[in-house]
């Protein structure tokens, strides 16, 4: 139905994209702001037929699309703010000392938009992750154009918010080239995306694969550039004993929600749970086992997820040592994901990297220690993650020094006593982590924060008040938070 | 004199710096504030033989080494006030909106250290830029052990910085393992520590050749780490011709200064002068010739540098269309760099690569332009550049917006009327720029915001304010600057 870029459209296309980066650049926040929102007002009031044809697309539900599409709006609107209020600018500025030995000159730095961002839309988040998602909305905000290359799972969901953005550039008078939506089956159409000269950064939300690839282009580029790429994890859940003998029912059923939500193909899904083997443990996995027999299998997002899924989950039920706990008491039907649990001891997992690896869907693999030395030693082998949670009375926390410092170590978010799904979209929020959960810890792709993966810091010396950027003139014109001689102020 | 170091012994030496991380990273601002002041202190105090040692190893004079040993000695203070400051912590604060549905957690931001950080030193930078330089200055700072790679040009000086840093760890009572210093005069030293998984980041400043090597190796990595290789630039200097004919003996002599200084080993050297052909332009090249001819070779740092002068040198003379402008008038000895002009078209300079290339040492290229439409190409044409100047009067600021636009593009620093060399210490200098001036165009190597490149944030989610690390708590014990609810506040 659409049909692949061709190379030279991709060149056309990236020429407009560059051409409207120098436009684009030079427009002040409020500008850039206004447009963000004007998105977001397109998203909620245009599209009539987006929910339907996104239920379609990708087997979700009514709710799940249209909280979705409310979590898009907000990110829009609430980057669009961020962007106004300016702080991440980073503002500094070093006034002249003439009589200093060699004379100090008037230094003043702010970042600026990196250039063309190219971002891959994700299939589980038809909305949030995808044509106006997150990635997006930064890289607007940080003042580069865009360039979404569709998820071929959900084309036409994706190419209706496209038009949704359009209609917001004409409505803004943008310039023709600030964003362009680009279908590709093929891996041919995202390479030549990432290895076009004008392409400054990428994003990306997705899998291990798809991204570490995306990565390896843009590290063999002449020139290399930044990549964002988000690529799920297993999130790993830490019960410690005392705060099981005092919720183990609770603590199962809360988890039993948070592996099966959205049919757990969610990139914070609590994939491994790690006890310490003893009476507690075994009432919450058997209450466990009883809450993931009642849930229903659910019809997964596409039909490549749901044969990986199958194929992925009978790997790990295969390996050594690997032993099914529970699975839906309904059977599934062709696309369904069954909500199962496994479990392993630690030695097994410990010794066996394939029990390391996401199973995207409704899977979580309980760990059973001996002691807590075998649950850090398994927190150490552990790659990095997005988060990762413990479950925990005050006492354990302040009495397991060695568990919480070699569990920072892996993580982006650090959970006290609840589950890992669900993101909050606030400025705190840390939606990132060590390789392999992205491709550099330093950054983020949830909160307005992640708008500094598209920026870069540029420094003028010795420019008169006037020629200078309004961000860095004497009077703050646009009263934005700056560092001036070492000092933040207003 | 000094042994690469073998195998074991950098595991050895990976393996105590990956023990010092948990302890180090625990210690407090103050703490890593004082460590880096009294690193400062021991550089100044401690060493009596640092400069002579220096001199003999790098044939730089005894002011430029005592100037350089003030400014590492500065750069240890001054990122030791911000590191203590926590502004480079970009902490944040949402607070708990339980009634929200879903409820909103409480989420808490800060940076922390990434581990063990390997730095290269430099051999044009013997203090500023190697054993206790501004990579290894940031490094601590942002709580993250190093390992110091000696520079082979200067293994004495390097030995002796070290044991001011050791001495500065036994004072301040820091772990072992907290400082490492490895020879290694083959690449196998450079890149087994690269490659070894306890190391986390890199910083590296020199050549293209070393830096990117470096990058692609830690790219090849199972886990892929950050790497932060300044490699050098051409710093391209446009003359305007208002400018020019206001002043074209001043800058010449100015310019004669910036390129012969430190015998043109610096990074933000001036390889290229950019001009529209005119009178003034002719009486500019007339007067740098005659600045240029009276200026005497200088030793270089070592005769590797040298002999890459000799030849890259010759290789860019040898050039169809490039033209001899100047050579000192004395004949330069062996290991004497000559300071050198040479010129050609803009068109031959937009149809050969190889003039676009950085010859490190005191020579430097003058393009001539038709008009103005060429020198928006030539720097259209440009790689990425540490720095960028122009010199221009007001007025032809405001009327060149094509030009200032395309030398944004490529620079991250944007000198006006000034030289490129002489890089100011401070929080608003932006010591960085688009590939291949950096292998990331997001950090800088020179001010405190180079901390950032060896931190990454975490987040607590529903952790009790007791529990929080000191930065986060609710009470602000440190009284550092965070955004609480969007709002930034003490």
């Amino acid at each position: 139905m659409f049909k692949d870029a061709t190379a030279d459209e991709i060149n056309e296309v990236m020429q407009q994209s560059w051409n409207a980066f120098h436009v684009y650049r030079k427009m002040n926040l409020k500008q850039r702001a206004n447009f963000m929102r004007a998105i977001a007002f397109e998203l909620e009031n245009s599209c009539v037929d987006l929910i339907p044809v996104a239920m379609k697309e990708t087997n979700l539900a009514e709710a799940r699309l249209r909280n979705e599409r409310a979590r898009t709006i907000f990110q829009l609107n609430s980057y669009a703010d961020a962007c106004e209020r300016g702080e991440w600018l980073e503002a500094r500025i070093d006034t002249a000392i003439p009589d200093k030995n060699p004379p100090k000159p008037d230094i003043r730095k702010m970042l600026v938009p990196l250039g063309p961002v190219v971002v891959f839309g994700s299939s589980n988040f038809p909305f949030a992750y995808s044509t106006a998602g997150g990635d997006v909305a930064c890289a607007f905000a940080a003042g580069c154009p865009v360039i979404v290359k569709a998820h071929p799972a959900h084309p036409e969901t994706s190419e209706l918010v496209a038009n949704a953005i359009l209609n917001a550039v004409r409505l803004c008078d943008m310039p023709k080239g600030i964003f362009a939506h680009v279908h590709g089956a093929s891996f041919e159409v995202g390479k030549a995306l990432v290895m076009h000269p004008y392409t400054k950064a990428v994003g990306f939300t997705g899998s291990f694969i798809g991204g570490k690839q995306l990565f390896d282009w843009a590290n063999q580029r002449k020139e290399p550039i930044p990549v964002f790429s988000e690529m799920g994890s297993v999130n790993p859940v830490f019960l410690l004993p005392e705060k099981l003998q005092d919720a183990a029912m609770d603590i199962a059923r809360s988890y039993a929600g948070s592996i099966t939500l959205g049919v757990g193909q969610f990139c914070t899904n609590p994939g491994i749970i790690i006890g310490i083997q003893n009476m507690y443990l075994d009432i919450f996995v058997a209450a466990l086992k009883e809450e993931i027999k009642k849930v229903s299998p659910g019809e997964m997002l596409h039909t490549g997820i749901f044969k990986s899924y199958v194929e992925n989950r009978g790997n790990a039920l295969a390996q050594e040592g690997v032993e099914m706990v529970a699975v839906s008491d309904t059977e599934p039907m062709i696309n369904q994901g069954a909500p199962t649990i496994a479990s392993a001891s630690a030695q097994a997992f410990l010794t066996n990297p394939v029990l390391h690896k996401e199973v995207f869907g409704p899977y979580s693999l309980v760990i059973r220690c001996q002691d807590m030395g075998e649950m850090i030693e398994v927190a150490k082998h552990l790659e990095g993650q997005l988060t990762s949670t413990l479950m925990a009375t005050e006492n354990e926390i302040r009495n397991s020094g060695d568990l919480v410092e070699a569990v920072k170590n892996i993580c982006g978010r650090f959970i006290l006593n609840g589950v890992p799904t669900g993101v909050e979209v606030c400025l705190s929020m840390h939606h990132g982590g060590p390789f392999p959960a992205t491709t550099d810890p330093r950054f983020t792709s949830v909160g307005a924060d992640g708008i500094k993966r598209f920026a870069r810091p540029i420094c003028f010396q010795n420019w008169p008040n006037d020629l200078l950027p309004d961000e860095l003139k004497d009077e703050n014109p646009l009263r934005i938070w700056r560092t001036v001689n070492n000092e933040l102020k207003k």
